[in-house]
């Protein structure tokens, strides 16, 4: 344990090194301790402070413009760092093509977000909002909207499941509004997290303060924010309740926004065939969403719609697709399913599934053993891809019991589009959808039927499938969050997320006032 | 008691007359019962099921410039009863003056609102939102994000001080949006919100099931909502936590805005002496926001910023100017001041009068005694306007205590933009500012110092005078609402508000699909 790091916090400046031993957190794939991390708790109040007093006004001295260089220097840093990132992550079970999602995604999302502000901001310390709007007849009186960075610190409280890309999709909108963020990490991936903010402050590439990082427990963070505050929370439905109705957000009006559980439900179109691509591409993005990350996605496809008479043949060709998917390690090049990040977390999977199961049962992988290509079951937290079949459509679990690993659940329908709404609603808000088909009409049906509980929907056929982006895969340039169970929230869009850290005023006066003002 | 009537609740398609006999709700002027409103509670459950299931469809039946005559026709009913609405309002307490605030203001509202959506909206059940985003190099996939209907109930709870514009300013955005409306009133002026909605439904101008009323208590009404429905409140900031601390919000993600408490604040610029068109134009803004409503709005200035050296000016000049306002009941014509709405809403203000003295003391008025011109000040609820001085500048009263009627204090300043702003951000956030300068780069400074907590800013100066529309009026085409103890809310600012009704959602796929989505 000796040579084990204890992970230190980036605050007020520096790092520090927490009181006490830690506990260990422990490599996904072969249970050995890679870090260890202090509940003790850092000093929330120095580091509120620090972002309102010392990160804020460094980066609000710049203009919108200004910003963009930050966020494409920490995409560079990220970039320098890339294998050495790839390394670590390993540990947490990822494959390497787990990696490229949380790592490479991390880049690329950073470099489009520096894109989007060097095409769409202001070499200006204001953003208009809208046009001037004229308020009396003469002329002499006018009302803009404006947009100016709050005056607060934006506080991420991440999953586990990216520990790259989740800092990074959320840090860089709060740069380019000029918002300094403070990251608290989740403890079974906060070594990764740690490095990647360890890399950014060494290179000296963002003024001080406008990032901070806070491993461990964050206990009374919340208690510290107020109304300029945001909270920018990626987990679970529980915790974001919890984080919700505290008074920061209740009573003082500090912005939430949550990422939270949701079932993602894949719908195939009764057109789609056997031996139709339609068909094809379904099961590729089935198996897909399943194994990638080992199933450690928000957006990933839990529940899989398909018309009742072809439930048969997809579980067919999923299974078989699944039954040549190599769990293994990280280290073995044929693995294509990594481990889960922890052997507690391969528990909650295990229940959820057991839960699953009382609406219909596990028609491909056993739960309880996998075989594993360059390590074991007993020490890594490996689990066979699970697939179930609902045979009892009145039963609540298949929409409501998210197994965050890789499980999906094969569900029927009539193959009308009314009856596959009906089932995209009872996810009661979802952050992705899709759609496969080659029916135009009954993409659009389903689509605007249940668009209202959606963040994102995917409508896949052969034309677009060979740049499709795929099911679960957030894009910088459309929004990702989903209402009701999925949070509520919003985040990524584009430059819509810089305008979430951003007050909008309407600004009243005379014409050449509000000029003055807007530049 | 017999002859008065107990108010009635419109839900689910009929009028309700509640069990029991109510309580009394007292004129303002005479404390004679005007209505009777009752405790036993409505069925709740109904009404959101009414809204989901009947008004909602309905709704969304139409095309958004469908939905546009729907507000045109509220506006003209309310034309209609106009007079009718005029004489009940004067048993609010409300002068003349104050009621065309509330009552012209809702139907100029409306009609700024159906006119922006005949300019703004399409004939289509989606919006799109922005540009489609090609997603790949070879022009087969992209994405698009559109905005739809949220398939719920937006559930207003409105305040008594505008039981007409209130519902107005809410219901408008939601109509556009093909959402339906519950109204649940304030009970202190609900009869006059229950003639409104009861003239619309005579009317028939609405689809059944769009609009419906709960007057009384509306127990349970947020256990009923889940994550497509919406709550509009406007009220005190205590209720406000309470009802965003719901598990409707926290953790079903309902969403919630917030009008609440503000301590608005209006600054005198350093250079507007005395004789200068801007130091009477602050006087006349200043008197004006402290008896229009008898100072009963939540945008009313009650913190006047002005130069340490000009405060003996302004609380000459304003006390001279308040001493000879007419307090009295709205059927003497000379009245300038009305009634509080309720001697408990009088006690408030006295207790926070009381309060605010702590910083230093009353220098116009008699908090408990003033002449009333028709009436009497044991059986109304009249106050006298009451100016206090700050001078314990470090007391936080004057910054966080909100007398809800007409009192304002005296605040003395250093002369720069950057003490006016610190003294501006004390109030941790309002819903309304103001500048009365002839010096723009003063204006601008404190502008951009102070936007982030502010949601409307208005400068004033003799080039805009005669078309500005004041400090204390919020207008459909600009935002309202305000960060932290304001509520952290935003409302109207033009089709804004219309989107925070609809569910925005990124659709993907071939660019020939996203076109049959967005036709």
């Amino acid at each position: 344990m000796a040579d084990v790091p204890l992970l230190e916090s980036y605050l007020a400046g520096a790092w520090h090194r927490p009181a006490g031993a830690g506990e260990p957190v422990r490599d996904a794939v072969t249970g050995v301790p890679v870090a260890r991390v202090s509940r003790a708790g850092v000093d929330v109040a120095a580091a509120v402070r620090h972002a309102r007093e010392v990160g804020g006004p460094a980066l609000r001295a710049l203009t919108f413009a200004e910003r963009v260089p930050l966020v494409k220097a920490v995409a560079g840093v990220l970039t320098q760092a890339r294998e050495e990132l790839y390394a670590l992550s390993a540990r947490t079970g990822a494959t390497r093509r787990d990696s490229a999602v949380d790592i490479d995604g991390a880049i690329g999302t950073l470099a489009v977000f520096a894109s989007l502000g060097r095409r769409g901001l202001p070499d200006s310390p204001v953003l208009p909002d809208g046009q001037a709007e004229p308020l009396g007849q003469g002329g002499t009186f006018a009302g803009q909207h404006i947009l100016t960075p709050r005056r607060g610190a934006a506080v991420q409280i991440n999953a586990y499941n990216f520990p790259v890309w989740g800092p990074a999709e959320k840090l860089a909108p709060a740069l380019l509004a000029g918002v300094p963020a403070i990251i608290k990490p989740a403890t079974p991936t906060a070594y990764l997290t740690e490095l990647v903010v360890r890399r950014i402050i060494e290179a000296g590439v963002l003024p001080e303060g406008a990032l901070q990082l806070a491993c461990g427990s964050a206990r009374g963070l919340l208690d510290q924010l107020g109304g300029q505050d945001s909270v920018w929370f990626t987990g679970s439905a529980a915790t974001a309740a919890l984080l919700r109705g505290h008074p920061a957000v209740t009573t003082r009006s500090a912005r939430f926004n949550a990422e939270a559980d949701s079932l993602n439900a894949s719908v195939l179109g009764p057109d789609a065939t056997p031996g139709s691509p339609e068909f094809g591409l379904y099961v590729d993005q089935l198996v897909t969403e399943m194994t990638v990350k080992a199933g450690q996605k928000c957006t990933a496809i839990r529940r899989a719609l398909v018309p009742s008479a072809r439930a048969d043949a997809v579980i067919e060709a999923v299974s078989a697709r699944l039954a040549s998917a190599v769990v293994g390690s990280p280290a073995n090049e044929k693995a294509e399913v990594g481990a889960l990040v922890s052997l507690e977390q391969r528990d909650d999977v295990r229940s959820a599934v057991a839960a699953l199961a009382a609406a219909g049962p596990v028609v491909f992988g056993d739960p309880e053993h996998v075989e594993v290509a360059g390590g074991d079951d007993r020490r890594g937290a490996f689990l066979s891809p699970i697939l179930l079949r609902c045979t009892d459509a009145a039963r609540t679990e298949p929409h409501q019991v998210e197994a965050f690993g890789p499980v999906a659940m094969v569900i029927g329908y009539d193959g009308t589009a009314a009856d596959a709404v009906a089932l995209l609603e009872r996810g009661e808000g979802s952050l992705a959808g899709s759609v496969v088909t080659a029916d135009p009409e009954f993409a659009r049906d389903v689509v605007l039927g249940a668009a209202a509980a959606h963040g994102r929907m995917l409508v896949l056929d052969r034309d677009c499938a060979a740049e499709s982006t795929g099911h679960g895969t957030p894009l910088p340039q459309l929004v990702h969050g989903g209402p009701g169970r999925a949070g509520g929230g919003e985040e990524e869009g584009g430059l819509r997320a810089v305008r979430h850290h951003l007050q909008r005023t309407a600004v009243q006066g005379s014409p050449a006032l509000l000029g003055l003002i807007t530049r």
